[in-house]
């Protein structure tokens, strides 16, 4: 066992040390969960698990990062650069509410509950955001840039939408774990349906905004 | 000075306590405040600031609840019941981010530090928000309602653009407070900006929602 331990590379080690952090984290919470049950899950020592990641405190840090690389990464494979950035937000969403929903033990504590458990983590979380707004941002600008490079929609006014965005789908995210009969496509069509009520009031004279 | 102290009613007394509270936590932040600038600010000697409320952690938590009547207050005041729920939502979104604006120190701390800052300030904050949400619900609830009673709105769906609506005011006032250079009103106007473009891409058939 020892000599199989050796002749893994690090980061493959690693990723098994941090795939069994997210199942204990996600199981038992922050502080609950230990090094040692972290250890036994992932098939290491407990020694081990402090030579590569340091503490429980680095492993929950890492667990964070990691599992916002992964929901970015989700994001950005179901928005197409080439489809209207409305859409591409539509799109975005769907898949981030289907992220919620497939992991919600995890997102639950490494999101939801690291957010107000004070430094590092909520820094950590705060930062994973941060890379959300900006692909967003990014999104938006791309897919509203005309053809000689005009733009209907300003760089600034990009953020805002990003902002909108994010801070829309953080709360709707809430919800839906709130409401575990409630599925991420139904929270979709919910959220179009009231969108076309508005659009709808808007175009028929109903209401101005101002 | 204690005679005098000793006359004033013990509501006015705690209030004397958490304004002198919520200018030096805004001012010096959490940790570095101490109950003896919080006595000074209030012209109360530090023990009785201890008699009436406790200790420092009691006193934040009192000023985060204060704070978050008066937000509540200011969203409510501007909302007229007779108007449609949409145009309600614009006129509490303008005085939100008015309010943000106003209060930049007191916001800072009490609202986008406290909820970071683990228990028992994670926890008040999201009560308040908790109350922002059922507020809106019950407001679009009711300007949805047709004469016979009928809703263009559930009550289910309603929660949702209540959600929605705290989300985007929560992610819009950071953004304005990153921005100093930007206004409220400006802020409004951009966000009126991004739902017309919206609307006119709906109506014009350029996208479908889906």
């Amino acid at each position: 066992m020892a000599t199989k331990q050796q002749r893994l590379p690090r980061e493959v080690r690693e990723r098994q040390m941090i795939d069994a952090a997210v199942r204990v984290f996600s199981r038992s919470g922050y502080h609950t969960a230990s090094v040692e049950e972290i250890a036994e899950a992932a098939g290491i020592s407990k020694p081990m698990v402090y030579i590569y990641l340091g503490s429980k405190e680095r492993l929950f840090t890492a667990c964070i990062h990691r599992e916002a690389d992964r929901v970015v990464e989700a994001v950005r494979a179901a928005v197409h650069a080439d489809e209207p950035p409305e859409l591409g937000l539509w799109s975005g969403l769907r898949v981030f509410f289907r992220f919620v929903a497939d992991n919600r033990d995890s997102w639950a504590v490494l999101y939801q509950h690291a957010r107000t458990q004070g430094e590092p983590f909520a820094q950590e979380v705060s930062e994973a955001r941060r890379r959300v707004i900006e692909e967003i941002t990014r999104m938006v600008v791309a897919g509203t840039r005309l053809g000689g490079g005009e733009r209907i929609v300003t760089e600034r006014d990009a953020e805002i939408l990003a902002r909108i965005a994010i801070g829309a789908a953080d709360s709707l995210s809430d919800w839906l774990l709130e409401h575990p009969e409630e599925s991420p496509d139904g929270l979709i069509d919910r959220v179009t349906n009231l969108a076309l009520v508005g659009v709808d009031r808007y175009t028929t004279g109903d209401i101005q905004p101002s």
